[in-house]
C-alpha cells in the first residue's frame, strides 16, 4: 500500500473506527486499525467482536495492500501532524507515515489475522432520519439497564409497526419511549441494540444530516451513515410488554417550569439519604421538594405548580432516576402525571389539551415511586 | 450566628477555604469549615493540619456565634443557590441556610473541637508581588519531587538574600529556578514550602493584583492577600547547595522555535520507550528529535536551529522532565545550553548576548540527560 492524502480526512476515518476498540483486550489484533484500499479509496476497520465500526476516506492511491495498525499510537500520531498532506506506505509489517519534516514508522499486524466482519443480509431495510434518530438514542439511553442480570435490557429495543419506529430501554424502575415517524412503506420488526452501540451511534452520527439506514437480518444489524458504517450484534431474549407498565389514563397532572424543577431536584439531592430518595408533594398551585438524611440534614423547596386533579402528600422518587428523565424533556414546561404515590409516574413535555397519556411521537418517561422508604 | 450576605461573596468565600481539605481525613472536624464572626464579618477556616486558609467576607450581622459544617455539603448547596440574598443562622448544632424559596438544614459540630491553628509570629517579612509571585510558583512546582525520600526535596525552596528571592525546586533529576526582584530591604532567610500549600497559593491568588505579604516564624508561614490568609507548616531539613548544579559556562547553545519544539517532542514521545527516552541531536542549523521502541516503531523530526559550539551526535533526554520545563518558557526562542552529552542541559527564554548562564531574574530549568539509556 503507498497513498496520500490530507491529514484532516486521516484523522477523521481514525477517529471513526477506533470507538469499537476495547481499551482492555486480551487479543492484541483487536487494539489495532485494519488498513485497505476499497474502491479507490482508503477503509479503515475496527472491531470489539460485538461492534465493528468501518470507515472511508478519499485518498491518491498508488499501491495497493493492507495491514493493521495500533490505534492509541497511530491516533496520538497523525492528531500530533498539522493538517497538511500525509503519505503512508507499508514496508514490511510497519506502516511509514510521512508529513513535512515528521516521518515515523508503526509496527503493525497482517491484516490476514485480522476478524472478519460477517456481512448483514437485506432481510429487512429501514431509512431514519439523522438528527432526529441521533436524540432518540440520547434520549433513551439513561434508561438502560446497567445490571447483567437480565440481558434484554441491557440494550434498546427498536419496535417498528411499519409506520412507526419506538425507541425504548428500561431498567425496570424507569422506563423511556421515544417514537420516530417512518417515511414510506416499511417492514415490522422488533430487535434490542446493545447499549455501547446506541452510545457509539450517537457519537457516529454527529452532526450528519440526511438519513441513516438500518439493515437487519437474524444476528446483526447494519447502520450505514455518510463514509461510516456500523455493524453491531442484536441482544437476544424477550424485551418485556413494557406498554402494559404505562397507564392509560392519569387521574392528576401537575406542570411546572422545567428549569426551576431540574434546578431544585438537584438542590434535595445534596441532602438526600442512602436510596437517593427525594419527596415531591403537590398542592393546587405548589409543588414541594424535600429530602432529608440523619447525617448531613433536610432541605425544602417550593416550585410553582400547576395542578390538576386532588393534592398528594407525599411521593418518594430517586432523583437520579428523576433527573435522567428530566434532562431528557425539551419542553420549557414539565407535565408530571399519576394517579397515586404508588403506581407509575409519567415525565413528559407539557400538552395543554388533555391528561390521558399524549398519542403523538413525543418522549415520554416513566419513574416508580420508591414505596417503603 | 445569624446574618445575611449575598451568596456570591458566601461561595467565594467557602471556595477560598475548602481548598485546605483532604478529602480522607480520618478526623471528621477536619472535613468541616469553620464559621465564626471576626470584626464584623464572616470568617471561614479549614485546615488539614499542615495547611490552615482563612477568609473573610462582607456580612449583614445579627447575632454572634460559631459552628463548624461540612464544607461538600455546604459549598454543594451554596452553589445551587441563585445570586440573592442567603440567610444564615445557627440553630443548636445545626446551621439553618434560607435563599428564595429553598431553606436548608445543615448538621455540624461545635466549634470548640475544631484544631487551632498556631499564630505566626511576625519574625520576618516580605511583601510580594501577586502575579509574578503566582507564575513563578506554578514554574517551579512541576520540578518538586514526588518521592517520599527526601523530604526536603518535596517542596520549594524560597531563599531570599534581601534583594532577590529564588524559587526552587529540584528532584534531583531537573531543576527548576525562578528569581524574583523585592523591594526595599529585605531579611535574608532560607525556608522550604509544602508542594501543597504551593498550589493551592496559585489557586488562592488567582488574579489578585498588588501584593502578598509573607511572614515567617521558625516553624510556619504566613501568606496575606486580599481576604485569605493561608498558614502553612514549614519543611524540616536542608534544601541541597543547588547552584553547585548549574553549570558555570556552557561551550554550546541551541536556538529553536519554542513552538515548534514542544509540537515535536511530544510527537516523539508517543514512540518513545520505557523510560520515557527521547534523542535530540544538533548540527549547525538543524535539531533532529528522535524516539524508537521496539514494541511500537520509530520517529523523527527535523527542526530548524541555531547552533552555537560543536555539533553533537546525541544527547538523551526523558520527554516528561523535558516537557516540564518547556511548558515554562515564556519566549518565542528557546535556548538550550549544554556542555556535551552527559552533563545538566539548561532550558531558558533566549537570550541574545552571551552563551554564558543568564545574570538576570529570569526562569531557568535544568535536566540531567539520562546516561545509559
Amino acid at each position: 500500500m503507498k497513498l496520500s492524502c490530507l491529514q484532516k480526512n486521516l484523522i477523521q476515518g481514525i477517529t471513526q473506527v477506533e470507538k469499537a476498540i476495547s481499551r482492555n483486550s486480551t487479543l492484541p489484533i483487536l487494539s489495532n486499525i485494519l488498513l485497505e484500499i476499497d474502491q479507490g479509496r482508503l477503509k479503515f476497520s475496527a472491531t470489539n467482536l460485538e461492534l465493528a465500526i468501518s470507515s472511508w476516506i478519499g485518498a491518491r492511491i498508488e499501491k495497493p495492500g493492507s495491514l493493521t495498525i495500533p490505534a492509541r499510537i497511530f491516533s496520538s500520531f497523525v492528531s500530533s501532524l498539522p493538517n497538511k498532506k500525509v503519505d503512508l506506505e507499508i514496508k514490511g509489517a510497519s506502516l511509514n507515515i510521512k508529513c513535512e519534516n515528521s516521518r515515523a514508522s508503526i509496527k503493525g499486524l497482517p491484516a490476514k489475522d485480522f476478524p472478519l466482519i460477517p456481512p448483514v443480509k437485506k432481510e429487512c431495510e429501514v431509512n431514519l432520519p439523522a438528527p432526529a434518530f441521533k436524540r432518540a438514542l440520547s434520549q433513551v439511553i439513561p434508561a438502560v439497564s446497567i445490571s447483567d442480570s437480565r440481558p434484554e435490557l441491557s440494550g434498546i429495543l427498536f419496535k417498528s409497526d411499519g409506520q412507526e419506529l419506538a425507541l425504548v430501554a428500561t431498567d425496570s424502575y424507569r422506563l423511556a419511549e421515544k417514537k420516530l415517524l417512518l417515511k414510506g412503506a416499511n417492514p415490522g420488526f422488533k430487535i434490542i441494540i446493545p447499549q455501547r452501540t446506541a452510545l457509539e451511534l450517537v457519537k457516529i452520527i454527529g452532526d450528519q444530516e440526511g438519513e441513516i439506514k438500518l439493515i437487519i437480518d437474524e444476528n446483526q444489524a447494519l447502520f450505514e451513515a455518510k463514509n461510516v458504517e456500523v455493524v453491531t450484534r442484536l441482544i437476544d431474549g424477550n424485551f418485556p410488554d413494557y406498554e402494559r407498565i404505562i397507564p392509560e389514563k392519569f387521574s392528576r397532572q401537575a406542570i411546572l417550569d422545567l428549569r426551576e424543577f431540574i434546578s431544585q431536584v438537584k438542590t434535595s439531592a445534596i441532602f438526600s439519604g442512602v436510596i437517593d430518595d427525594v419527596v415531591l408533594s403537590f398542592s393546587k398551585s405548589r409543588a414541594l421538594i424535600s429530602s432529608e438524611s440523619r447525617e448531613i440534614g433536610k432541605h425544602e423547596a417550593g416550585v410553582v405548580a400547576k395542578l390538576k386533579g386532588r393534592p398528594l402528600e407525599k411521593m418518594v422518587l430517586n432523583h437520579r432516576y428523576l433527573m435522567d428523565g428530566l434532562n431528557n424533556i425539551s419542553s420549557d414546561q414539565l407535565q408530571i402525571s399519576f394517579n397515586d404515590a404508588h403506581t407509575p409516574v409519567m415525565l413528559s413535555s407539557y400538552h395543554p389539551v388533555s391528561v390521558k397519556r399524549p398519542k403523538n411521537r413525543d418522549f415520554l418517561y416513566i419513574v416508580m415511586p420508591i414505596k417503603n422508604p
